[in-house]
């Protein structure tokens, strides 16, 4: 039996590097080499808290985190057709049912029955090597590498979200939170055509890197009024679309305020608190909609040529690297950098 | 000079009837001779406190109330192609500037310049004759009555509702909240094609007549857990498309728990508390979507070509009926009578 | 082993009863006891011709027709949840692969993977038993039939259609062509709230059966100038939406000049001629748009809740029923009679 | 009276300089000191051949052409309240009605009341000031020239096109035609984010211009089968977007073998052939849609802020510039050149 290596938690804030077998593949799987997988803020949450939202890892057990990935393909099972050895591809890392009223309507990542790469029980995909179906591996061109590759995935919540914003070439867009999310966000509104993009943060360097990667202005939350701020930055008119990434009381509380007249919020990050204090008059006023996002869907193919075509710049996120053998570093330097780690990603 | 009778509020309470000019009409007027003036929500909030929102009524002096109208034309101007004597309309109250950015992209509700009748301080119609312009005046078919017409307004905003919230045929819908909106939204959800439609209030009287106009279930918000039972009747499926009708925070509340995983709530009730507590994990774990409504637009052909046809019966709606003369009767029945009140209607 | 009767196509015109085994069933899958088969053009075709479009019947062997049927579950897989023996079915005849581009995105109609009931190679149900997989099996409400059940397939067509051409309530509609699916598509119209429908076609009995089903104005397209007899009784604007449904060029070449300035052409008969005349310069001038129609997807939940409320008779459009043993003389009648046969059904 | 000079064309084939008087502006309007002013496709037709579609210009009469205009404000009326002297301004030439079904419902561009600059019997504007109404006159930010301002015009047709395809981030594009629309559907097409796209054209000049403008593949139609080559392109998908902008009936009937599944042909090319023989089996059996384009509406501020942004270098249209006194020589130009002029603009 062939073995690997594999990266598991073992309790909170604790690696461990393992040697585990090689997975058989199915008829309609294949066998990939990773190459390279990011660490998300998801993979954090549950390293040092053992949770993240209603999920929980068994704390008693080892568990693998990991779910953004790219690797090579070295095997393919009997019925796939659509890849061949030595394919790169990217893992779109959410296997869904196919047969229920969301799978059918093209709504699979709302389906109830979904697997996906480390959310508790499943296990993720710190490893050399993984058995997944044909038809969630997405072939890469030749002009991406499977760094690149394993970007797709955090770039595909931003990418999701823009289109939920349903952002228009020349639209006036503002993000709130210059977070990964946030900046994945800002990346796939320029894609889409946004005209002019405003990030607010409260960490400085995390408005730098959000003026590195295109945004047209930046507004520190913690100096003054930012709605002030935003109110002068659009003449007064306010945002066509309002994407609140941050996940705070705060900052979600804000939108109505930021929204033009007949726009639209769209929330993106996942606050702790359940129950927020919201101006509803605003928004009735406003005839402003609020459009949410869950994971995302059928974007892969459209993420992938957005990069491949030079629209998005996605490595410029990446602000750390390491080693499998380092994943512990890894992790504790994601949980402690909180200013200029943006995304970090283990090489395998 | 041709004079004509004309009901106006003289402070809080108190309606007076006056002799006033009947207007000269402009090049793209047609002057109309009213025969059906309804009472809104709006003009019971004016007469009975002076305000609506953020509207105030100035009382030291008389102002005339009144906006859902319809009539025959008596006079048309000399540019007026579309219309001639002896046609009923109906009468859109709100006249926007044609120029702005919202006007534009087919948004006029949002223009920021309308005059809308009876919103202080354009005065309404609770008048014989008025001077309206061609555009804003819809012909109404034979078959359909200038009472049917003055109802066209308050379904113009059930009808947009129906609208903003993409109710498709087949949905299930939940309105919540029985008044003379709640209604509407319900006649016009009905015209959609919802399939089901479950409608929640406190009030029996108005729960029976939603169940006459259509309702398949209804549910009584004051007797145990409406969620649950709400649950149970969509077989644990939740709605497509929730309707908030009441305006109250509590029903604005709930709607996150009542909605389907990836379905819409519409807001159309507007709320004296600005501020509202609301679940927006819930909005987030299902990807749900809010809308909102503010008045309508483009609404008028459609609605009068639904209640020609057949789809819609709107005179259901109307359960006090009253004279000019009798106005300030009208109004304080309006005032007083919260539970089989749904809509009045003045016979000019 | 168990066995049941089933009718098969036996070359050109002739049918025969044969006795076949009674089939076992997966772990997800169900065994209906079928009550209703319906008979479409597309049988009838095969049956007189051996074809349709591109598909052939090999005429070396039985094959057996049918594919709108509803009946009992009469036995449950291992793995199924949402139904129980007893409970009554509506089947929809295309199972999809899940897994492509056109599946995942909710277009499964699209799936070049298809398996479809009556479509050679796959066999059809004109049988007393089928195993059918759990999610393509529809639970239908107390109140309706499995004769209803068995209505949903061709009701579905003219429902997608109505989808399609985004007809919205208040609507005007001209559907082109009143045989079978232009009646579901009048159905499926006023379900949706069309406000007047207005149906063409040169046989008088099929005009009789649209005003019967809800046709505010018939046209027959035998007498004078159909183009100028609509844009009179649409008052010189057109319609919102065509539907053509006859799949005849000469029809398919009206349907610029009938739709309205920025309207919607529907186009869902299909024409034995690939290659058609059309005016185009009609089109760009009205920037109207054409939208088309292929099988149709996420409609049966719909379908059946519109049924079940009532908003949609579909029954009346059954003119012909049969027994199994009767199933020759059924498909005769289905070849010849062209003028009063609507949709006949066969009852198992 | 302050006098101005302004070309008009005498006849067929032949420009004249005269002089004229600078006009008077109401209260909402500005008077523009135009800098700007291209030339237009149809303003070569009319200038070459005395017509252009169903437009005709009364050759006993001097008539001034051009509508692709930008200046600087050197007036105010009494109304304005959003421009004041000095201002950079791109002019929308088009003035609707403001009222009828099409302006209220934002589609201002198939308003049959409108008065658009160069269409017969309404001058343009080769001129050196126009009196214009305030609302159609869009603010240019600082960083934008009067020059791209005038370019505005024919962008927004291309814009429009691109919007009206639905195009979306990541899509595969095909563009048949590489002239001036061609080209500014080219580049809105990348600013919306599409992924790949392939331009087809017979002059290999313009092709080459394509490339510098950023197209990803271009083929010649001239050389084999530019179906097959297209279909190698996209790994035997076909196009997401398919753009005819040729306006030949060649083009139009390749554009249902090129689109793809599921996909959309987006008609922006004006044959002068009304009748196309077009095949529709296709069209049915990929359930495409197609959509078309009359102008355009609403563009403006999104293409302004689009080039502002930089995602569009709209300046590289530009091929050939002359001055005023020169119309004679830009407009031969204009006439014979067809293989390396895209598009020539007049500096006043």
């Amino acid at each position: 039996m062939k073995m690997q290596k594999a990266a598991y938690m073992r309790g909170i804030d604790k690696m461990v590097i393992k040697e585990i077998p090689v997975p058989e593949i199915g008829d309609n799987e294949v066998l990939v080499h990773l190459e390279y997988v990011g660490i998300c803020g998801s993979d954090v949450h549950y390293f040092h808290s053992g949770s993240c939202g209603a999920y929980k890892v068994d704390l008693e057990k080892d568990f693998m985190l990991g779910h953004e990935c790219a690797g090579i393909v070295e095997k393919v099972g009997a019925n796939v057709k659509s890849l061949k050895e030595g394919d790169k591809v990217a893992l779109e890392p959410g296997i869904t049912c196919g047969k229920c009223e969301f799978c059918k309507t093209g709504h699979y990542n709302l389906c109830p029955d979904v697997v996906f790469l480390a959310t508790p029980p499943v296990q993720g995909c710190y490893e050399e090597y993984i058995a997944f179906p044909e038809d969630m591996c997405f072939k890469l061109p030749d002009n991406m590498s499977t760094e690149e590759g394993a970007l797709i995935e955090p770039l595909s919540v931003g990418f999701y979200a823009a289109n939920q914003g349903e952002v228009q070439t020349g639209d006036t867009v503002v993000i709130l939170g210059a977070g990964c999310i946030g900046l994945v966000t800002l990346l796939a509104c320029k894609a889409h055509g946004a005209g002019t993009v405003i990030v607010s943060d409260v960490v400085n360097a995390r408005l730098e890197k959000a003026k590195e990667l295109g945004a047209d202005y930046v507004v520190n939350g913690g100096n003054g009024d930012v709605l002030k701020e935003i109110e002068k930055l659009t003449n007064g008119r306010g945002a066509d679309v309002v994407f609140e990434t941050a996940g705070s009381p705060v900052t979600i509380a804000q939108t109505p305020f930021i929204v033009r007249r007949g726009g639209t919020i769209t929330l993106v990050g996942i606050s702790s608190q359940e129950e927020i204090s919201f101006n509803f008059a605003q928004i009735m006023d406003k005839e402003a909609q609020i459009k949410s996002v869950f994971r995302y869907r059928n974007i892969y193919p459209k993420a992938i040529a957005a990069v491949a075509s030079g629209a998005i710049d996605v490595k410029k996120i990446v602000t750390h690297r390491f080693e499998l053998d380092n994943i512990q570093e890894a992790f504790d330097e994601a949980v402690n950098n909180k200013t200029d780690l943006v995304k970090a990603v283990i090489k395998i």
